[in-house]
């Protein structure tokens, strides 16, 4: 484990400014920076990249496969309604962790299904920016 | 109430030439100017955005933040299916109207729910364009 | 469009006194008095009636054929169980717009289902008494 | 039928790397050019585009009434979950055939349900390159 | 079977107005009267009573108790909604027929349930007017 | 109305030695007479057609369309689960009336959804061999 | 607590004579009287209506807020189907139990849902006139 | 009634401590000595037991046939989930009241089912510590 | 590809006078002389069966196993309502192609589920007659 | 018990060279002959009977009331659609017991609900031939 | 198969007083005195285990590894409900087969559906105290 | 977060002999271990407890109030099922994580559904053993 992608979804840019008793107060800058600190102790490479765009983001996940080792990928929106993104997942052959800032499971109905979870390695829920960090310690270790 | 977003979703540069019985005869440049007229008559500036994008929407809906005072929304198809576009609105701060030009209940069972609307201060539907119209003096008028 | 029957459903009589938190502070002769005073401005006379009976609710609309040239409907709870309500809409022939106060969108699951407005014109929803008032304005326009 | 938009979806530009048990051998590249080869025996045109952006592929379904006779369309992961590609397919007034390489009815439930098939002249599902050849069979055929 | 209670129920008052290509040209009264008619040839005196109110359809099955012998009811819309009327058809230990004008079968989906008919001795939809003669013949000669 | 098919579908030769209590004392033999002798009063040949098979019930509504003016049917436990005879019924184009011996709005709750009952003229439910008697007055009466 | 408005929905004025297995042998006067005595022992004033009409028992739960300080409501079979009475509730600010004499839970599904029983303090079924006895009691004691 | 077991369910032993502005301030040893004590003013002994345990309550019940008249079961969780217990309840020939704390209706949409509230006598919802007092009030005197 | 059975299912023996609007001019004889001519060109011979009993369906898929190649199904309403059928196509081991006239997609919510799609090779639906051509040719390529 | 129809639906005739991972490697007559022994040491005559057509298995049922004491069903694929079949079984009033091969319920979902088993004696599932072995054990032993 | 444990689940202890119209007279002592007969027989040591905890029945299937060859397992009420002993059935690597004592497909509808039976061999249902030896002589015989 | 409890649920008593390419090679053992030796290098005191029975499962996060600082929970089958764990999660006012070792989402439907998830900080799924390591980490992050 080299280098890892970091995939942020849609909306995720306002992090820090959108609801921050849900979300946390760090920005997406900080979130990026504690994974690249992270990211130097550990080895490895951190590469963030934000869309909002569904398409982007399958086109970053193809990409992905030229140089990165694995994923750590927050769908946010896109998590309940993206086959699209699914295929992209499933496709291009990396180990990508699902992560959530909130509790997905403890808001509305629709939040609790996820398209992308059943082709990922696993997922982490919950944690705040602390989901991130987890999974790319849980990227490095399933690696050794 | 002194600036608003009007942003119009997927297919709606169509108008005019899509189905004319269903969504009327006017094209979406008739809608802004309409909207554009009565905005001087209220002393609203009003800017118009169409794209057939979920992202391209989401990213005008969070520009908005830095300039608007209130978003009238015609969502279209994504207004049945964008968890991505809901997280936007209700993330933003602003208040949005739904608008859309037919009568979305009379039509197919999918046309029914709507993610946009629970996080929208309401909605106009079934007028035509002067469902976006009631909704520009619904806004300045709840903002006295 | 010379005369409209404005026609409010079950427990709206309670209104300013009921839960004015979720629907606004007017009494429903405030909405009533707001509307014929619109009303003259446009050159419409208005009749309001209230009931809590389904049955009334269906006469009222019945009677409506006979004097008057369009209804604004909020149909209260009924919206969500009333087939009789619905055929009755359907039946008289005339322009109807649904309207409710509070955004029924965002509450509890039962009320987002509407028997009503698909054979309306169309419906507001969200706006406290300009729902009414826009609904007044979009008859008369959809007249001309 | 002189000109043909041939239409890829989402992670379709991956084709030969992906999964090639599920869904074939061939490249894109290779899939278009067995269509330009069966358009000159065929006395069409064919143009293919691919995108794994919704907006983009609306956008060229909508481009496509400006110079094209008839569509043969691979929605991808956006069968399943897009209204707005739907809204496109209805709104251009062009013969749309849907494509599939692999039989979507033998794999996940969610994939059985297409929003783009009922707008649609037809489907092909399930023959991998081939379903595109015989869509261009068809669209042409059924221009006689 | 001596006496029968001819029952309809909501905007059935309309007959001959409303929408005559669904429902038939006749009136309530053209209806009432051949009844009256037939029941003279098999000896059977016919009591019919409309109201648009729920509560007074329950009132009247309950008063049938003490003079009729069987009842012939078009529960119009409250067939799908009333479990009050349902449960006074079960109290009330008279023979019901259930009768509906239209073929309810053919119509929307939500028309297809009946919450009466379970309770009814059997049911007869879609022969007009004739839905109500051949309701009564059968009344008389289930009495046999 | 000359000629009239009454097809009976599967399990009815069974008809009198089969729950008696549910479906009454009657053969089906009994019944086809009964309806011989009113078919005389009407002015009507009536021939009468049981089968078990699925087919052999296509095959005799297909056949209809060569010598008959209508057609009762009771589609038995068809009527819960065949497409093919509901294809049969509307591709005839004669009058097609679903008759059903008991209630089956009473019985379990798969034996309330017909697939024929949509499109014939009519449905009469629960009168026993009345059932097919009031069937055979309305298909004469609806042919005046 | 010194009055109490007990308010009898649809068919329960049958009560005595209606499926006594199911619903004892009380009459709608014997449950009254008891509970005037048992009323007279707490110290507080019984007042009961009993109505067929939804529309009538919405006018009572207004009413009540003018004399009542709470309710006990069986709301019969508008318990399963009316928005409009839980709004009725909600909007009183008085407390209500609901009330039942069978154990609805027993019997049909759709027995088993009630729009009414969320918005009261609590529910009380099962037990025959003791229901409303014991909702008294609970009334009473609540208050102290 | 001489004797009455009253169970609890899990997670009850917590009681006072736990979400008392939703389960009220007792704890169950309060509830239970209030249960003494009325139980010694209606001549009934009262044995409570607690078990967080499905298989415990359920022998519980079983041994209650050797010993009880009648039981009181607050089924806690297990209400929503345990078709063991509702099995235990209709075998053992007693009968049972099923009470809860709170109201159950009106919190989230799982807690709306009961599997053992069909099988029991009825069931005392919303009353705190009081809906057990009124059961044993109710088994009481229906006993009489 | 030496032979192929072309399977006609229910009702498709009154092609061409059958709904042409829906399902073409063309009777089941000119489809299957058609299917000949295209056979001979490319050399393959065609045996065509029609039966509208699920039975004779079941046998002749079974009997296809000793003599044919491949087969071309149209199921025609069995496709949606036939484990037997589905379970026959599974067995004999041969590819299967399944076909339909009209775009099954567009037509009532029933027609969209297909037990026999799952088990065939691929599927082909919305040409007409040619939707069987397509479908000889993609058999005989498949097995190049 | 002296004589016992065994009847196999449809795909049974296949067995033994159709999936014998799933089926077992015993064809119809190997298994007919294991009964024919089994019977023999038992006194039990047998008598088997295969068809692929719902209606000639409805028929031998039918027959099956003239001679046999009980029936050993293996329904099949119509196990899960056949409404006729199950009022087959209802109807004739000799006990019958159905039986699988494969366990059914490890496999697709729509194999897990069967129309016939509520109306037999019991089920047995998933032990190859000797289902039926065991199955005509039942029936002798519950004959005793 | 030398050493079989049969396990009995909840409420099965009280067997032959528990409503014996729908479980038999036997007790549980007589069906495992009979089980070690029939062992005898066919060489085989039975051990028979009650509990009504499923966690007691968890313990046990995973004692088994360590000391039985197959097991007869009748969940009872956790047949419908628990995901722990279905995953104990497929953890423990032995051939275990569901038996129950009534047809549970003819009772209530929850009791339709088995989490167990998809991981075991398959499933007797209906014969009683039979079907437990019937299981006994399966899974010797499936040895052999 | 001085000391943690680690509560493992039904069946993982036997990890590493159940299913190892599911749920990873090591034994309960083995993931204690590794957490206690990872709780010392964090300075938290690790206590673990494994139990098939909900009931002690339920008590052992009762006693956990009494002395640990924050729970990691594998509910195991009890996730999908268990109401009363839901409520003792709720009830103990501890930081709780449920976490899995392998990708419950990615398995059979009934595995996509926690009662437990929305009543805990977060979860981590499919992982392995360090679902629980990674769980300390970030119970003892939020701590800081």
């Amino acid at each position: 484990m080299k280098k890892v992608l970091v995939l942020h979804g849609p909306n995720l840019n306002l992090l820090g400014t959108r609801e921050p008793e849900v979300y946390g107060r760090f920005t997406l800058t900080d979130i990026n920076e504690r994974l690249v600190v992270l990211g130097e102790t550990l080895g490895v490479e951190i590469r963030a990249f934000q869309s909002n765009s569904e398409g982007a983001l399958v086109d970053a996940l193809h990409e992905a496969r030229t140089w990165a080792d694995g994923v750590i990928f927050n769908p946010g929106g896109y998590t309940h309604t993206s086959v699209a993104l699914r295929d992209a997942v499933a496709a291009i052959g990396l180990p990508v962790i699902e992560v959530h800032l909130s509790n997905v499971h403890a808001r509305e109905e629709f939040r609790r299904h996820s398209y992308i979870a059943p082709v990922c390695v696993g997922s982490i829920t919950g944690f705040g920016w602390r989901s991130y960090t987890a999974a790319l310690r849980l990227l490095v270790e399933g690696d050794e």
